[in-house]
């Protein structure tokens, strides 16, 4: 098998899982009163302070736990959203559970633009500083783009959100860029961000919401009152813990990684140079993620066929491959429908080697030559 | 350290942990499309298949994994809740995820009734049956009341409410039930049916919730439109593997564990019987869960003195143990102000033994009597 779907998920490393199955044995609830409970609180803290630090921002008890990057997202727009005339803006190119919030946000009643995307896959600035002109009460960016691995500059969307909606919540989608690109949100014009475990070789079940101003923010699970009171339920302190070693991890090895990566990235888009296959990300996004479109074969069949022979590969993220249904982001960038049907996604890891790059990029060529074949 | 706090959470065993770490292995995400992922789409539904038989019902993708029994409360309840005149109908001893959750509903302007409770901690159902003849939404009702053990009758209130607004949807949070005493949503009276992992030595994060009828819920986290849609965000095999095992494991010894905790409960009884402390469970509750009244002291203090003793023991909850409020369960019940004050949780486990509850209720009455010779 040779796994090229890592930004669907990821192994836990062998320290994150030593680490889950230590704090496992300190099961004591971190939210009971007796001392043994205060010691498990802290060590929550200590791990809220340590991934704080890999976002190269000061640890104010400013960062949420949740049960997944999924409810992260939500509930940075369900706990943002305030009835009125304000909009809600978001990008087209963001996550499922990004864009089905919005798709719900809107059935509420509530003012909901989409600003769609560059052909590059990022956000059309240009749109976004029309659209900005109106009241503006929340703005939702993906960092990393999940399908394309386009990287949109939140700095600079931040930036323009401020200067001219200065009150505007400004939330960002970090999933696929915490621990494979740089990630500071020092400045402060990010107030909410979203990272998951799970991409970065940490236990399921666990994501994380960067919170600048908790009182801001409304619960969408409400309860015993953990995490600030704005998402109750019983800590996770041993996938806490693991969360934070493997972001830690990442961190360390940020840029050997995406060194690494990038070769890789190179060395199999060196071997699938043809006019038919066109590539759907830029020289300058991530290298982690890589979406292609081999023209005039269904993605789907050719990742079928490739299943059978080894290769994992995905039409698009694992949220979004519904069968038979249009890419809504290459959509957005203006791809054509032929492009679109033939469009698959090829994601990185620092665990894949040069070898199974050649590999699967021999393979991969000779299925949708085979395919070609029959379909002429 | 002598554990009675074991109502807050548990830990897990050697096997549920084995096979968290087993399941980790195959960190392939689910919801993927090629063939590593259906094989582990499969383990889920089997996970759900096993939990559902002890349930004592029939699998027909009728399990909803969440985060949490937190998540799982919320879910039924926001889940359920459609704008319109019927009222919401909850037990004044609702664990805190639903009693802020009925909240919450409130604060939306839904028709939120609250039940009080008999002496006895269980729903009060002559108050329960004039309820009923106002058109009702729905009924949420603790199986096993998390802060006295006292047990609802779900069949009998299930029959009340079918039979009175047979639209109605009934919720039931079994979390204290669970793998614990008998559950058995066969007859079908019960719409949705929580329960969690890490009560029942299971891992942490991951609970769920039964629904009978999919159609009349809709979900609070959007996204990728995992779990039928209904709880988006990527499936945490290794932690339902380790949820079903544990559930297994808890079902097998269920009658043996209840009634060695039994033993347990009542040589602690036997230990403490004295005229000023009193018991605000009742003999037929759950012999997990035992609340009890050190009339003249402080609840808080005690338990601080048993946590320096090395007992570790809660006035109530570990969710709903705000310090120097009084317990809304035992306001409820009609506890004197001295009782509630007074008041302290202890919960038993198959893993105490009857040394440390001898040492225990030796402990806690020293410290009860040197507290009341402070004091006087």
């Amino acid at each position: 098998m040779i796994f090229l779907d890592n930004a669907s998920t990821s192994q836990m490393s062998e320290s994150v899982k030593n680490e889950y199955i230590k704090e496992a044995e300190n099961f004591i609830n971190p939210s009971a009163s007796y001392s043994f409970a205060l010691i498990n609180k802290q060590k929550i803290e200590n791990c809220k302070q340590r991934i704080c630090k890999c976002l190269n921002v000061e640890y104010k008890e400013n960062l949420i736990f949740t049960g997944s990057a999924s409810e992260a997202n939500n509930l940075a727009i369900f706990g943002s959203a305030k009835k009125g005339e304000e909009q809600y803006i978001f990008s087209s190119g963001e996550h499922l559970s990004v864009y089905n919030a919005a798709q719900e946000l809107k059935n509420r009643g509530f003012n909901v633009q989409f600003c769609p995307l560059k052909p590059d896959g990022t956000m059309d600035l240009e749109v976004l500083n029309e659209l900005l002109k109106s009241p503006t009460a929340f703005l939702s960016c993906i960092h990393v783009s999940n399908e394309t691995g386009a990287i949109n500059d939140i700095q600079k969307i931040g930036s323009m959100l401020k200067s001219k909606q200065k009150n505007a919540i400004f939330h960002v989608d970090g999933v696929q860029a915490f621990g494979k690109i740089d990630v500071n949100l020092s400045n402060g014009l990010v107030d909410l961000y979203t990272i998951s475990a799970h991409k970065i070789n940490g236990p399921k079940g666990i994501g994380a919401l960067f919170v600048k101003n908790k009182a801001k923010l409304k619960p969408i699970i409400f309860g015993g009152g953990q995490e600030f009171g704005i998402r109750s339920g019983t800590e996770n302190l041993p996938a806490i813990a693991g969360f934070a070693l493997a972001a830690e991890e990442k961190m360390r090895a940020l840029k050997t990684n995406f060194e690494y990566v990038l070769k890789l990235k190179n060395e199999f888009l060196k071997n699938i140079k043809r006019e038919d296959i066109k590539l759907n990300s830029i020289e300058t996004n991530s290298p982690y993620i890589l979406s292609l479109s081999f023209v005039g074969v269904r993605g789907e069949t050719l990742v079928r066929m490739c299943d059978d022979c080894g290769i994992l590969i995905g039409t698009g993220s694992a949220c979004s491959s519904k069968k038979g249904s249009l890419n809504r982001i290459l959509q957005s960038m203006g791809k054509t429908k032929e492009e679109n049907e033939g469009a698959i996604r090829i994601s990185f890891s620092k665990d894949n080697t040069i070898e199974e790059i050649e590999k699967a990029s021999k393979i991969i060529l000779e299925n949708f030559n085979n395919l070609k074949n029959m379909l002429s």
